[in-house]
């Protein structure tokens, strides 16, 4: 492999401040590619995609993140692409295609972040890379992929994922630069900021951004939020009528007791809320986006501060 | 990659005509090898085609196409194939493997067409494939593999995809020629045509060849049957006791209106019968196989011409 | 591919005899992994496994077994993993991961046989593997993974595939030698043997060791222990209250009559008990651990040898 080195330059903001902006560049021998749709894997979709990447670069390495969001369920294609992208090399192309608007107006767009690519449509899809960049002080860079000479012909209204975005994801792999690919835009849908929020009463207001397959709730809370002195001083978190007290270091701990439900830092950097050899979510009939309350001792109120 | 050409050339049809002849011709760097079974995605079936491609051809890459067809239905293969294959390479080489007859006496056999090579049982599952050369006045050629030399063994007689058409398919890619692979032949195994049927009062019938994961209903109609200018004419589908007549040029357009039920075309060159938002499969409980009447104004009406 | 050769030595059992011992060597171009698991296939699990390997080892190639083993079910993943490696060359690492103990305690191991390489949990994941070398005269290698060099830090106390097993396996696959990633150990955790048990009465008592999704029930009986000879004798099986008195050469073999459920040797070489185009698991509503009784004639009666 080739070393993958990043470009420092710096932008100024919409409001005046400076962000250093250090930009992916790309390794060309043997570049990775990842998908992750609401395709399945019981139609041809996604060999479709493949096919389409290996037929432009035969050298791409192509990897699966899943195929099994629920159909069109944005906020879980977000949560999975944050959760994936970190374990993959730098300079990774991760194409993203849940994709209601297919076919309407709905911009086709590449982020690049500072270490690699997202490709797939402007739904918010990218929020939480976003997010996650912009609470490191960096600042994406976003391109509207106009320039159809890199589509595949004729472009299916229904099957951009084949025709715009492999197509383009092979293009990129092959070293075509960003700005061919379309013009730069500053603005792209949103979802709900991944951060929790501080609550007037000095709490702190999460949710859950996930429930896995496993039935483990993951919230958005991390351990900037929620220290070891915060979890040692009595935190608790109460989730719909429900209060969890009890916090453990893996699954099967049972140093702090035998509470059926607990919390426990999961795999992606946030904290879940499990139930011990059980799904947590039908046991407490938790659904994504619900709210959880976080509540500190009084020396550790969270402060309503500006982010 | 190197080049891949194929060769031309001429050949007598059983009724006297001459047909243009093109072989698939392989490139022996990283050939590409896809999968399409019924095997499912649980048991250790798929893993160990796998197996044994790369323990021969340790070069080989190899992509899924699906595993999840339903158990036996060699339909669904069928269409699967044939809407997957044209978005890989030339000189790729197809295995499919939904094959009840497994160990019984039914045939295996290797489709060469024009650009590709195919490999299975001799059931009707490259039906497909050979209907759609036929359309475009190509004939296969067809090999039955029966020089056991290739085989893995000793030969299971219930997983002839492992011990068969895994290690045929390496050999393939390693350069072996379909002749030395068995022998000529030139009857196989056919469904029923892909081309909807001419009625006697100027109507089409066509069906629905495939219902896809969110109940999209594929028929077998392309733009060759239905044209712009007979959409534009109020051309209507009678599909079971529904009349359909709005037509989408992708998912959620509405400039036609918001019929909930509606004609679009699909990625793989048919019309699709889709609902908004929902299950057209469930909607109008159709299943494969089901007829769809196309009726066109008088002055387009299909003439029931000899194909 | 270079070629891959064992070293063979010889080693001191604890009961004073001698073993061959023939270990794997790794060929360091291309290597190729393997992945098992029960992480299923919708959340971002298994890609970021992929994610660490490929970004320590890019030139690693990596195959799915399968991700979809019942949560926690060892005994599944035991069976699933035997019947699959013997398909892929020699010199793959196969990495299995089924872990209802991870975070605490419960060692991770690396076990090297003859041929190959297996990483995982030391919870008799490798019982069936190690039981199948002890039926060859050989005895694995097996090492307990100290050092934590190899991981990837931080450890998640929840995802040890990503952390521990993936990140092991990259150094594995670059040339790091077994000895360097932990040290040598002897005793493992065991499953119940795979060889079925001869009765005092002279029959042999076998179990369902796993059960495909097509409703197939593998037993653990093998030609050794069911030769022809026994089934053309009259041979039987009984299994719950069901007499199977039928054994078929493939599933719709039917020279030897029509019987609903029969025998029939599958694909991983032991004997299947099937039903004719439907699930025999339910028709008899068998279990995985439920025994089967063979019984012979009486010239035939099973020895009760010592083992």
């Amino acid at each position: 492999m080739k070393s993958r080195r990043g470009d420092t330059t710096t932008r100024r903001h919409g409001d005046g401040t400076l962000s250093p902006r250090v930009s992916a560049s790309l390794s060309l021998r043997d570049p990775l590619i990842t998908l992750l749709t609401d395709f399945g894997t019981s139609d041809y979709f996604v060999s479709a995609v493949k096919g389409v990447i290996l037929s432009s670069n035969p050298e791409a390495r192509i990897i699966d993140i899943t195929h099994d969001i629920p159909p069109q369920d944005i906020e879980a294609a977000a949560f999975t692409l944050l959760a994936a992208c970190s374990s993959f090399p730098a300079g990774t192309i991760h194409v993203a295609v849940v994709d209601p608007g297919v076919g309407s107006s709905r911009r086709a767009i590449l982020v690049r972040t500072r270490d690699r690519f997202f490709l797939g449509p402007d739904n918010g899809i990218f929020s939480y890379i976003c997010d996650s960049e912009t609470n490191l002080g960096l600042i994406p860079e976003i391109f509207h992929l106009t320039n159809t000479k890199y589509f595949r012909h004729p472009v299916s209204a229904t099957f951009n994922g084949r025709d715009v975005f492999a197509s383009v994801a092979a293009a990129l792999s092959q070293g075509i630069k960003p700005g061919e690919l379309g013009t730069e835009i500053t603005d792209i849908v949103r979802l709900s900021p991944l951060r929790p929020q501080t609550t007037q009463r000095g709490r702190l207001k999460a949710r859950i951004i996930h429930i896995d397959r496993f039935g483990n709730c993951v919230t958005n809370i991390t351990k900037k939020e929620l220290t070891p002195e915060m979890i040692a001083g009595g935190a608790k978190l109460q989730l719909r009528k429900k209060r969890v007290t009890s916090f453990r270091d893996y699954f099967s701990d049972e140093t702090g007791g035998r509470d059926k439900i607990f919390g426990v830092w999961g795999s992606a950097g946030f904290l879940e809320i499990a139930a011990a050899n059980d799904s947590a979510a039908k046991l407490l009939k938790v659904k994504r986006g619900d709210s959880v309350i976080v509540s500190v001792g009084v020396e550790t109120r969270y402060q309503n501060c500006k982010r």
